[in-house]
């Protein structure tokens, strides 16, 4: 299991690769839900998104041990995908990523950029095979998306260093699930900094593999492709590695589509970010808690990633959500 | 006329007002343009824009000469409604602002929950007639938005502080005009602290009324209201005290509406903030400056604000512009 010692080793491994992200506030947004929400902008970290933080562990603390390690191969359509390809190239290593061929534009520009060779499959399956086999040759690193020791050690240096920053003053901690890595690192960061914090995850409605896994006690799967804009929080299922830490979460929050639509409109005018609904998301979540927690109490809002088609962007702003004030008897 | 010293002084003013905003680079956008580009994010200025840096200064400069003023008044549907709001607030005055009835909800809202008053006219012409009557009592202060030596000044920090940041190292500083306010004040920082660069302005071809005043040699008024994306530069007529100094940049570039869609999109995905098409416009000039300057010269581009209507974000986001990767022998 990782443990908060390994989050530390991360900490100290990635830093020379990541970016300090700033911590901002809302002074419209605190006086509306009266509460102190602190938003930690990992948009604004290289690669756009939290996920360089675990590739980084996961390849740093692998080719240490195994010099022999040329090659980095991962499967993803996302952000994910970037940070790896931009890790590998920082660390002078190739790297080949497999996706399936409904990679937006963007995401399979941005991965090329930063010098990975992209390798379209199609479906997602059929990319997740794909990679299993390349990983089994001499020298190749395989670099899962959130299933990992590494992984979860890496994603959790956020919420360390986050709470760090707020001097371990912090009521609440918020984050987006998709394979539960994020999550999974919060939630040990904060039972160390901060014991009496709840920590409360965030899924879409669309793809309620984990609230129903928590509610069935074992792991679930999404049976098809889900339809919703918080594409990073569109797994198909939790991972054995994740599972154990998302059960100890305080609170697991559904969102709607029309919610998520809301919350990412609002977030990206308030913070002035170009933010991803996958974490605006969570907003839904930070209103549930404000409603009985003590006024004034501090939340912890991991803002995951500013990566967003032209595709899913149309479909947040279709509707105009900034006439509907935020309030703590908002029902959308 | 402004002068550099005019700009020091209001610099010294503002400064307990003001955010030290940051400067943000795009490795991507560098490496296509094959420039280095600065950009000055002052989306991410108290009240969403630069604004507030002319509003506070003549607010200032004006209430310590004159201590009998108790309430200021402004005419404005945008962002310096906003600014003007915020800073008479924060000095304990009362303030009200004259505005169209089409001003978008989420700005009217902005400016409200600042503290100011807000009331509302047919048309931009009686906001503006009503506003000068409301001036003319005793005890009232009207902060004008571009027209005033204070003005000009107060915007004139923006390009004080960012080419100070940047050691006087800039070969070129771009920055959008409505009533020229920004335009002037960069102009004079510029000038006196990196007197070899060059100052280039844009306007959007649908109002560009500043464009055809520098052609005619006296200043020239838009007939209608302009249908642009680019509302912070839909101003209808630059003013006397703006003119002389839009006479002496060196370049004044008029930029399409498809153009400035193209460059929002890309500034919002590249730099994940939140970026107004007022300014996200600038890049048609520093694109056309990229193809004839040696190749790594350094421009700062001013972000000027984001604060952004859902009806203009999805107008933006509307096609897919991500598809066609930024280069120097891009045409749209």
């Amino acid at each position: 299991m990782t443990n908060y010692q390994n989050i530390l080793e991360a900490s100290r491994r990635v830093r020379p690769f990541i970016q300090d992200t700033p911590i901002l506030q809302s002074r419209f947004l605190n006086e509306k839900l009266e509460q102190s929400i602190f938003f930690k902008c990992e948009c604004l970290q290289t690669t756009g998104s939290f996920k360089l933080r675990g590739a980084t562990n996961l390849v740093l603390n692998n080719t240490k041990r195994n010099p022999s390690i040329k090659h980095i191969v991962a499967s993803s359509s996302g952000n994910h995908a970037q940070a790896v390809s931009y890790i590998a190239n920082h660390l002078g290593l190739t790297a080949t990523i497999y996706a399936s061929n409904n990679i937006s534009p963007v995401k399979a520009a941005a991965t090329r950029s930063y010098g990975a060779e992209l390798k379209l499959f199609e479906s997602r399956t059929e990319a997740d095979e794909a990679v299993k086999i390349a990983a089994e040759d001499e020298g190749v690193l395989w670099v899962p998306p959130f299933n990992h020791p590494d992984i979860i050690a890496g994603q959790g240096t956020v919420a360390l260093d986050a709470i760090t920053t707020l001097n371990n003053d912090v009521d609440a901690v918020f984050m987006p699930c998709g394979g539960g890595g994020l999550a999974s690192g919060s939630l040990i960061s904060a039972r160390q900094l901060a014991p009496n914090a709840k920590v409360i995850a965030a899924e879409p409605l669309a793809a309620n593999d984990a609230a129903r896994s928590l509610r069935s006690g074992k792991i679930e799967s999404l049976t098809s492709a889900p339809q919703t804009l918080a594409d990073g929080a569109a797994t198909p299922a939790v991972g054995e590695k994740t599972f154990p830490f998302l059960k100890q979460l305080d609170d697991f929050v559904e969102v709607s589509e029309n919610q998520i639509a809301y919350w990412t409109q609002w977030l990206q005018h308030l913070l002035k970010l170009h933010i991803e609904p996958t974490c605006a998301m969570t907003m839904q979540a930070v209103l549930k808690w404000a409603k009985s927690a003590p006024k004034n109490s501090k939340a912890l809002v991991i803002i995951s990633g500013g990566n967003i088609s032209q595709a899913t962007q149309l479909s947040i702003w279709e509707k105009d959500y900034l006439v509907r004030i935020p309030s703590l008897d908002l029902e959308i």
